[in-house]
């Protein structure tokens, strides 16, 4: 195991509680990354889940203009395939760990605006996702709209990479990411177990000491994700 | 002049450097309104500008979904006839103070994304792209790219109203907005000159008398907005 | 006052009844230009409206390919900002003389084809649309599908502008508008009350005593596109 | 033959020189339908054409809303099927008289806006577009800017269709035109040969004889629309 | 009649039950041409055609990238004036032979996706689909889902032209269709009839002795479409 | 390792040379999934890729309407999401054999269209995309358009589930990936390395023992598959 270099991510800050109309918002920082998450419940549902006595908790990703090192254009016409990768990314993440049956018919749209990508942005958006839709929860069960809470176990996502000496290191920013041969992002639930793993050969194909090795790394520097959530929400 | 009521605009507050890869950048908030602007130079121009030895000023608007009080979606077909209203009154406002030809064969562009709307997005948005674009033109000039500087004088917003009881009020939120019969935007330079003045009666249209006492109270207001802008570029 | 110049408009000519279908319509000329109006009333409303017991005014506007200098391309993606604040201008200022519960369930489109276009279409559309919603109207009220008149009043508007010597001129066409510094559309009743004031420096920021001669400059010309609509009506 | 019942187009009226920018104008009227048809000269090609030392001939055809007995939407997304196969139809048919070789490198747009709508208008649009092409390329001649005639022959078109007696009837109105059974368009030159022929059965299928009877009734009467362009030419 | 050359079509194949999913299939090839076409059976109309009583039929055609010599741009974004015209032709013709009362309230779609693309692919399409309607048909009549043959009589189309010399050909191939002055797609009914007739002079517009021949020449190949049909529904 | 239940992938048919135009075509079956696929080169490159003496491997993929139980509609305004994702799946993956250097400056295409869809599409669209893209090599090799071969070695991909009782099975059929509570679709090169894992937990997380079965089985799956790949490509 001794392909492992850096388990530990960037320093994160989450800082809740910025938005006066949203059910739960946050600002997550992973490093120089930085995004903006809020979390609103509409009681409304999409057409193919009406009447089911269930609800649906979704995301939308984007990048604002000056978020990248170069001004990226608004995607105004439609969407990119990167940025429905990541929404159904972060959408399927976060109902992994959601009893839809509980939440009850409603939908719960969690907005995720990257005001600084440097690196990460995809797991940052998720890790602080997670913290915003606890908030919309927990008001959703002060408020006795819903009775029984949906949420049930915490998830996280991180990076993780084989650069080009071929160490394994955690959490990648802009630049790491860019010379990594290997990329790697892992969802996991605080109880240790997978949600999704999507690792791609940027370059040459990965062996399977490689693949233990990512895995490793990103259960331990996950591990940095949890206590944060914790500490954000009990803060 | 006893039909103004209140001059006064709400607390302003501008934090500059907000972002790490833009060339000007300011989280601007007016009470709880409040805009994230970055301004990005690039040495690129508008297809029918070319070869004419002068640059462009652009402005880009967006409202995030949770910046209203019910969510808003993303426009991610077309730009709603709103948006690009406000657009091209920022892009307009801001060029009626810049020398083109002083700044040269660049496009300097504006992105206004708001992050909570309460009333007055607009004008909000035009004052802190004002201190947005001073800081990019102040690093073209710095890094000498740009020889002379092409801001010939400060330029501000305000909406001013008239409400249901007929008094003229400045800068109102969104719940005085909503009320109101009359709503005015009025851009101005710190020489006291006007660059716009948009007008419209939303119930009963208005008076000679009625007209006086909204830019009276437009000029008076303004004066806070240029003191605050001023202080956020010292600091 | 003497900054006023030219208060008197282009020959102003309106032929009505030119389609056999539509409820009202009027072929607007102002000088040159030349603008193609029906007005429809359809038993449907905007989905934000319904069950008010309110009705809709709306307006749409358009220039023909063949009506500019040089050929411009239809808008068939999607319309141009420039395009999309003419309709809600020319909508906005008919609705504020239109009492919207007396009209009763019912939407009355105002479509503004450009044949011919030499400077102030919008107001020349606008003066226009009122004569065909006027047109319409009486139908409703001939037919009692309308039981009370729900137009309050006449409106008008008509382009001032200041010219490159200081003049203060009224009613520009295409070579007037191009050249002025500073140019203004104003919208008022026929009461002289004012229902929207858009004024924009193109150029230099303009003064006080330039405002006031601008407002006078209008008033006065707008005198003459009021008996222009009231010939037309009785004619 | 004597299924043949009415040879006589209505009432033919084309007015030209309705445009003071573009290079050949002509307002057409069949009955009382009624299209605004400009022709536009560039020294533009379409990109698959650059460099052959030929020019183009094209068309666009459009309905305003008010055209129709109940208003129709603006095709503001996308065209039509039925609107695309009317330009096509148009452009094609002129191209068939136009030695594009002799045109030079140069495009003709002919925009045919349809005012009133009462049967028949892609074919009044053609005619009327000869008119208006004949007008623009006159004046390429009289300017030196073609130095030979490019148009070959005159070309015009006409519905003829079979009613539900049997009968066979050319130049159908609207209400004529609902209750045929077979409806056909045929583009002819004057020196009496066939350009194009759409002939579609709506209800049941037609026989030989039925379709001899509708090219004779069609070839009768396009002799009358012939006559109306070379008038107008003249007049 | 000695214009006419040759009035046998290409080998024709017909390949019904391709599809486990759809309620009718067919891969048709007309030489090289090759289209894949499914008919689905749903039970939903039209918004126009609700609450009457009666069914559709109707036809998407497309053409996958590879099928053409140099690869053709999936149409994505719009449908060109060429797909919409065919898709056109297509369901329409299909109406002609179809009682869409006895159809019942449904909608069938045959969707028509060409393989290959060597001329002749709209009635090739046109040929197969009724095979594939045929078979949908059958079915619903089988699973007494409908309880009246809707189906009043056969129809097919093929392509006829006049090439370089003078000769009326049938069933052109791509290379024959480019190089043929006048093109004609003729549909009929097994009965002898014109369901729908389309011919355009490409070149030199076309003589009556010329729309003989090709109309003679049509009717004869027509024959063998018949007969390939007729074999492929009894195989 | 018990947890392993089926290895064997269904039947594999490649059926090579459908297409007379494309430079390679493959049909390619997995039991009754059935994808239509062929290989375009080009001598053209993406905007970003110009002038860095290398080539392009890209894909599309598209379902046919007939291809599902339901019909599906055609994406003919915008990509949905899962299309997108599928795309960049296999251009990706088939990029990480290409020596894009050796293959110069063409763009190779790769159409992928589904036929029929009975689970596993993307991954039966990779597994014959390598084959029609080797064809297409080994005629531009041929051809001396290509002087090195360019392909590194072979790749192939295959889906692995869990199901309900927590067997893990390989080739997943339509009913069976409905029914799995993790779904993970696993791409590698015949040296036995991975180029892509994209793991899935639809319902419960995922554990590592799970997640070692799954790879475990992949791999003894996708021998398989290469075996038919070179099978096909001898043949």
């Amino acid at each position: 195991m001794n392909l492992i270099k850096r388990t530990n991510p960037r320093p994160i800050k989450l800082t809740k509680d910025i938005n006066p109309y949203a059910h739960g918002s946050v600002l997550v920082e992973f490093g120089r990354t930085k995004v903006h998450i809020t979390a609103t419940v509409e009681n409304t549902l999409p057409p193919w889940l009406k009447g089911q006595g269930k609800g649906w908790v979704t995301a939308e990703y984007n990048m604002l203009p000056g978020s990248t090192h170069t001004r990226s254009k608004r995607e105004r016409k439609s969407l990119s395939g990167r940025t429905q990768e990541i929404q159904r990314f972060i959408g399927r993440a976060l109902r992994s760990v959601v009893d839809l049956k509980s939440l009850g018919e409603k939908t719960i749209t969690l907005d995720c605006d990257v005001l600084v990508a440097d690196g990460g942005t995809r797991t940052a958006s998720l890790s602080g996702a997670y913290v915003a839709l606890k908030l919309a929860v927990d008001r959703l069960l002060k408020d006795k709209a819903t009775m029984k809470n949906p949420l049930r176990e915490k998830v996280a996502a991180l990076s993780v990479g084989i650069d080009r000496k071929g160490n394994v290191i955690a959490d990648l920013n802009y630049e790491e990411d860019s010379s990594c041969h290997t990329d790697m992002n892992i969802v996991m639930t605080d109880s240790g177990r997978f949600v999704e793993i999507q690792g791609t050969a940027e370059g040459a194909p990965f062996s399977d000491e490689e693949l233990s090795a990512l895995l490793d790394c990103a259960k331990s520097a996950l591990k940095e994700v949890f206590k944060a959530q914790e500490e954000a929400l009990r803060g």
